[in-house]
């Protein structure tokens, strides 16, 4: 029962397949990796925390099948430390345990019976659309740092994503901001379709794509399936009602400012050292930023604008305005703004693609 | 109350002193930075958090003379975010406000008294000596990681400074293992001296070093004071007995050998991710790294050697190998050793410079 790979291939495998592997303890074996040898096609590596599945396929020189499920920990230190030449592999499967051998180095590793290790769903009767990975990448930047991490509403914690024939959109609020990014997008879908990902999905997805791949999306009522450069990742859906977030974003603002990114940015970080809170005044071309009340000092920051509309005042949580610029491409951002207690909005629009970032005011006494 | 100051200069003063800003929020003016100005030297930056204090000067144009305590925190991710341009300082000395002004930018940070911040012990009736910066920085890197983090050995948890007219040694130890650093160095210093510094101002120290500075030590019953670079850095000492090293350190060992520093480390990293306690086997010009019994699995490492005298059989931690290897900068390493229930030691021996490393075997049943 022996196999043989290269070490460079077997480390950026595991590090790929790692991201769906248990941290809690509950079930060893989910701690584990699970490896699969076929004469044809390679080393077939799997792992699955029962929310999130990555699959993938290398390369590796076959002498008999075999399967085994290796922990994880163990296997990544093991394989990152041995030097970058073919590793031998020598599965055990009566004992559930490898030998492998690199070089002047014998190890054995305990593993785990495979076929204890559960399957992955195989959607039938599911949804297909095709996505390109750049622009999936770059919705997925935008919209992620949104999402919830209050565990009472699970639905917040995912990513909503929105398909019909025309268009899809990717949603993330924690309700006080709001991320929607849609873009125009041909789908050979025939209806509406709704569901929300795991925002760890959606984190685990993004770090894994190049945003050089086309992928193919696979989903039904449980669960959605990614499919991109020998990758496969699957995983379970969020049951519940997502806000119906149309209903939040403006279609109408009073006033449009465009500010220098690099200079709001470090304005308003400077701002918000002093206080969390800040009162924004938009008053003769001039951002004018200030701390609200503070036990530690006041601060006031001055920024050149163009403005077009009437003067604003708002106060908004200056900390929800610095993480949209962090994932801004442009050089100058363009805020819009109804009055002092409707949301102010952070907004791009190129061609077939609508950005709305929505900060909701903080009223002067709540 | 005013005095001007660069960015640049006054970030890297304030990232000085701030290594003895307390951590702790008992007494919340220790957690400030003691600011005051004088005409003729310019801007004098304090903190004292007991244990240890530093005091830094650098150029600021004075236009008054004024003191103020302000928060660590506030100033150094304030001034972080500044342009590096010019900063105006407007002290308040009867509501202990500063006044911060940068371009556009406008603050107001609240402080303390600066009458109620302790001063620094003046170390009268004290000894003196002059110590050479790049063999102390060398001499603690080598030993500081061997210093005991166990409150309940306070002795431990500093490091041992040995002084007599011809030669000076540093020693720390968690009694499993042990670091001795002896260098000939000629003092004015008639008697033998012995005083512990606390682990964490050696750190600092270490870290406040470039290797090209010469350092004035003062030293009493209670302090030692290092001056260097604008920098004064004065450290409570330890109270307590520090073992009797010399006794454990072997005169003599029975079997020499040589490996290469980083085949050997490599081999026992690998032989550590089963097992943290590893079995070394002396035999034929090798020497075999096993990892003892573990749950996990099983490690068999081989590592090239020349070897001086009996074949040798010990176990030991892993950890405290690699750590020393960490430190080392030659390319091989020569370990010895007497049996397996004594210690083994690493050597290090040029011209004047005397290095021990011993690391104490584990016991079959221990």
């Amino acid at each position: 029962m022996k196999f043989t790979i290269n070490q460079s291939d077997l480390y950026q495998a595991i590090n790929i397949v790692q991201k769906a592997v248990s941290r809690k303890e509950t079930l060893p074996i989910l701690s584990g990796i699970y490896l699969e040898t076929n004469k044809n096609k390679g080393l077939h590596l799997m792992a699955n925390n029962l929310e999130l599945g990555i699959e993938y396929w290398i390369d590796a020189e076959v002498e008999d099948e075999c399967a085994i499920v290796l922990p994880a920990n163990n296997l990544i230190s093991l394989v990152r430390e041995l030097p970058s030449e073919n590793i031998v592999f020598n599965i055990d499967m009566d004992s559930f345990q490898a030998g492998i051998k690199c070089l002047e180095s014998e190890f054995i590793i305990k593993g785990f019976d495979p076929e204890e290790f559960p399957s992955l769903p195989s959607l039938e009767t599911s949804n297909f659309m095709k996505i390109n990975g750049k622009i999936l990448k770059s919705m997925i930047e935008k919209v992620k740092f949104s999402i919830s991490n209050n565990q009472t509403q699970p639905a917040l914690t995912g990513t909503l994503f929105e398909i019909n024939k025309e268009s899809m959109a990717l949603v993330a609020t924690n309700t006080y901001r709001l991320a929607c990014y849609k873009v125009k997008n041909k789908t050979n879908l025939e209806n509406k379709h709704s569901f929300i990902i795991p925002g760890e999905t959606i984190s685990n997805l993004n770090s894994l794509l190049t945003g050089d791949e086309d992928l193919e999306m696979i989903f039904n009522k449980n669960y959605a399936k990614f499919k991109f450069n020998d990758i496969i990742l699957i995983s379970r859906l969020i049951e519940g009602q997502f806000p119906n977030y149309e209903q939040v974003i403006p279609d109408k603002y009073n006033t449009s400012i465009i500010a220098d990114k690099i200079k709001l940015n470090n304005s308003a970080k400077r701002a918000s050292l002093i206080a969390n809170v800040v009162n924004l005044n938009i008053v003769d071309e001039s951002l004018i930023i200030e701390s609200t009340e503070s036990e530690s000092g006041h601060a006031h920051e001055k920024v050149d604008i163009k403005i077009d509309g009437p003067e604003q005042n708002i106060n908004i949580d200056a900390n929800y305005l610095l993480d949209v610029i962090k994932v801004m491409d442009e050089e100058e951002i363009n805020i819009k703004l109804i009055d002092s207690i409707n949301p102010l909005a952070v907004k791009i629009k190129n061609g077939n693609e609508d950005y709305t970032y929505l900060i909701m005011p903080v009223r002067p006494n709540s």
